[in-house]
C-alpha cells in the first residue's frame, strides 16, 4: 500500500532535502527510521527537494509498506525520527499516487527581520536593517504575477530544460519582526524563491527600482536580479494536490 | 562611566547566565566580547541568573567602561558575540545603579506545544499532547497570587534564607500553538517558574484539581507540586526597574 506522510523539519543542520553520499539530509533520515520500523529499505519520494538550511512547515512524501506495517509506522515514525524532523500525518492513499508529479502547487515563505534577534534566526535572515521601502516592496511584488519565464531569477546548472512557471500568489507583508514574502506557483526552477527574495530585498533597501522585476522576467536578464537570500530565511509551507488528500 | 545593556539570547546551547570555570555562559560569552572591545576584564553584573537552557528576551546586565570606550561598545559588541547573544541596547545609568538590587519585576513566560513541531522546538516544551483543560489552568493561576511565601515551588539548595515573592501578574493563554503561563514577581527563587509550570500543566492535564496550587501556597508542600518542566520552553521577557532608564 502506499503512504502520504507529511513532515516539518527545522533544515539548519541538514544538507538539504535529498540524499546524498556522505552528507546528512532530511529523506536519509526518514529513510533510517523506516528502515529501522520495517527492518528493509523503503524509498521515499518527496515533493520536492529543499537545499541545504532551508525549512518545511509541511513536507509531503509519498512510499510503500505492506499493509501489515501501517501500524508500527504511525506509532513509531516520531520516535524514529531525530527531533528535528517531525511526521505530522500518515494517510494511505491510491497506488498510483506521486507526491512529486501530481503536485499542483507549492507555497514558501521567506521571512526578514529587524534587528538581530537570536530567538528568531534561526527562522529568518537578520540583515540588521529596520526600515525597507514597503511600498516598492508591494509594486514589486505585483509584477511578479503574469510572466511565464522565470530564466532571470533561477539558478543555472540546475538541469532545467524549461523555466515556465506560473506564479499564482505573492505577496508581502510587515509585521512586528520585520517582512515575509510568500509566494505560490506550479512548480519552482532551481534557486528562484532566495534569488526572487533577494531582488525584492534590494528593492525594499531604494538599490533598484520596482519595475526592475518586470524586466528581469521580461527579458531574462540576471544582472539586475537581487543576491540570492540565506537558506535559514526560507520556509516551504505548502504543497497541493487536485484532490484533498 | 556605569552602562546598562539589554541582551537576548538563545539559552540552548549555553550552561546558563552565570559564569562557571569550565563552562560555556552567556555571561561568560558577554565579558569575552567586552574584553576584545577594552582589552582588559570588564566585569557584568545581571538582573538575575538564568538556568542551562532558558532563554531571554531581555536580560539587562550592568558594567563599568571607561567614557573613551563608550562608542566602541555600542558599534562593536555585536560583531564580537557569537550569534545566539545579542545586544538589543546600551545606555548611561547612575554610577550606583544596579542591575539586580534594583529591578523591582522579572517577567517570565513558559511555553507548552501541541503536536511535535521541530520549527518550534527550541522554545517551547512539547509533551505531544493536544488538549489541556484551560478553564482549571486559568483557576489555578488565579490561585497563585496572594500568597508570599512560594517555598513550596522552589528547589531546595538554592541557598535562600526567605521564600517571600510578590506575583503581581499571572496568566495562561491558549493560542493555535498550545498554552503560554506568564508570570510577573518581584523575584524569583530558584526553580520556581518551573516547578509552577509543571503544577499548572498537570492541572491541565486533569492529574491534580486546580486547588493544588492554593494548598501548596498555604502548606509549603511540596509533594502536590508538579515536576520541573525542561528549560527550552522558559524565557525571561522583561525586567523592570522603577524609573524607565
Amino acid at each position: 500500500m502506499r503512504l502520504i506522510a507529511r513532515f516539518e523539519y527545522d533544515g539548519t543542520d541538514y544538507s538539504g532535502w535529498q540524499i546524498q553520499p556522505g552528507d546528512t539530509t532530511v529523506q536519509g533520515e526518514i529513510e533510517k527510521a523506516l528502515y529501522s520500523l520495517c527492518r528493509r529499505h523503503v524509498a521515499v519520494t518527496g515533493a520536492g527537494r529543499t537545499d541545504a538550511g532551508v525549512h518545511a512547515a509541511s513536507m509531503p512524501a509519498h512510499f510503500d509498506i505492506a499493509p501489515g506495517e501501517y501500524s508500527r509506522i504511525q506509532n513509531g515514525l516520531n520516535t524514529m525520527l531525530p527531533s528535528d524532523i517531525s511526521c505530522l500525518s500518515v494517510q494511505q492513499v491510491d497506488d498510483d499516487f506521486h507526491a512529486r508529479f501530481h503536485a499542483v502547487s507549492r507555497s514558501y515563505v521567506y521571512s526578514i527581520g529587524t534587528g538581530r534577534h537570536p530567538l528568531n534566526s534561526r527562522f529568518e535572515f537578520q540583515p540588521g536593517i529596520d526600515n525597507l521601502d514597503i511600498e516598492a516592496m508591494k509594486k514589486a511584488v505585483k509584477y511578479s504575477s503574469g510572466y511565464n519565464n522565470w530564466r532571470g531569477f533561477a539558478k543555472e546548472g540546475g538541469g532545467n530544460t524549461t523555466w515556465d512557471m506560473t506564479v499564482s500568489k505573492v505577496s508581502v507583508v510587515e509585521n512586528i519582526r520585520g517582512w515575509t514574502l510568500a509566494i505560490t506557483a506550479n512548480r519552482f526552477l532551481r534557486g528562484v524563491v532566495r534569488i526572487w527574495s533577494g531582488t525584492i530585498f534590494r528593492i525594499g533597501a531604494g538599490r533598484i527600482p520596482p519595475e526592475a522585476v518586470r524586466s528581469i522576467l521580461e527579458t531574462t536578464d540576471k544582472r539586475l536580479a537581487g543576491p540570492s537570500l540565506p537558506a535559514c530565511g526560507l520556509i516551504l509551507t505548502e504543497v497541493r494536490y487536485p484532490h484533498e488528500i
